[in-house]
């Protein structure tokens, strides 16, 4: 299957995810970066970014990177997210999310991604996840 | 601290998480359980419900059990949140999520989160975090 | 394939970890009890059993608990493990793990386990874990 | 608390796990490259290194860059491990382990490790964990 272009990967991912406000900044070699614009409604009090937006960052990360790597297979699903929380986002701050793949098997792939607040360079989350790809 | 009722915890929840659709139920010795109410907004395309609206639902079970047990304490934060999906939710039921906490330390809370698609046993997901207790 | 009997799941962990000292002590419906002999080796200055000893004994009772619901496949590898210490083991006692799958499909079960302390009902450690099935 | 050279890791460690056949083989800041020594006793059927050896490697790796940043605090614990098996290790190969730390906070320090056989460049596993930080 093709790899697909950033461009081609966001009309697949405003279809697929309408409510998702991450969009795919750039795809590599097993890499993706990805941002999720930040507004009121994803903050708490105190300003904070809610641990939710960063998971759905790091799931969307991964994804771009897997579908950027074999092609858009639009049944591929995620089994498993582990994520550690880091340090406090930064107050009204794009979320960005840098997943590099570390393996791209069959049936899984599994990918680690760092979370930042735009302009900083300390991770405010990392996670790790496996998708399931099916089978072709 | 006293122990919140699921009424008070749910005022809290609303002023903490303003866009979360999620609210307590019920609250035992160590447990919690939250719904997620799901709309057009939570669906994907061919009606599952997305993988963030059960990682939320999760890190609120979570929260709740372990405000029902040591009070409402606006600091505690998730460190850590695993979690592992098991099978497609049912398209428009709401998303049921039932916590119980494996330990409750003075500085860390540990639980397990069965999540359920409302009227099914089988689960759809199970995730396991940590909640960070701030010195009081 | 045949589910296999304590015996026969036994005799197959001797052959395949010859090295590591679980053994399993019973087999139910996606269930399985295994034990871990606590000797001078799996022991840590101050008497406690280490980390690995936990993961092993985690490790072990999911396989079993795969194995005694799909038959003896060898080829079955572990893909995750995500383990949670709740509490210090207690010296000199047998370490049993408690494993509950949660989901059995074609290419990946999933199961939690509870681990403790011989003779005490508070888990000293909870993982949950992933095994790909290859496919048959 | 003064930062310990590799041989006082290595001194600590062989007094703390008499039995582990871990060694640290080099510090850095916030880093730390461990080996685990593989002989008969780590071996699978077939060749293979067992998975426990991989979570041994993983947990020793994340305990020394933390002792390697802090000083030597003994009852500096592993409350999570999160790991993913990437591809089957080489037999006979020792096991390396290279960590870097995410964070190291006042009673949390996190990090990740990437898990390989010698001489190869693929990682084998890939593992993140959690260590609480006593109150000093």
């Amino acid at each position: 299957m093709d790899k697909p272009t950033v461009e081609e990967l966001n009309a697949f991912f405003c279809r697929e995810f309408t409510q998702v406000k991450v969009s795919v900044e750039a795809l590599g070699e097993g890499t993706a970066r990805v941002r999720h614009s930040i507004g009121i409604h994803e903050l708490r009090p105190g300003g904070t970014v809610s641990g939710p937006v960063m998971m759905t960052t790091a799931d969307v990360a991964l994804y771009a990177a897997i579908l950027g790597s074999i092609g858009i297979v639009p049944l591929a699903v995620t089994t498993n997210l582990n994520i550690n929380f880091l340090r406090k986002p930064a107050a009204g701050r794009d979320i960005i999310g840098e997943c590099t793949l570390l393996k791209v098997g069959k049936t899984l792939a599994i990918g680690d991604v760092f979370i930042y607040s735009e302009g900083s360079s300390d991770p405010v989350a990392h996670a790790t996840g496996t998708y399931a790809i099916p089978r072709r």
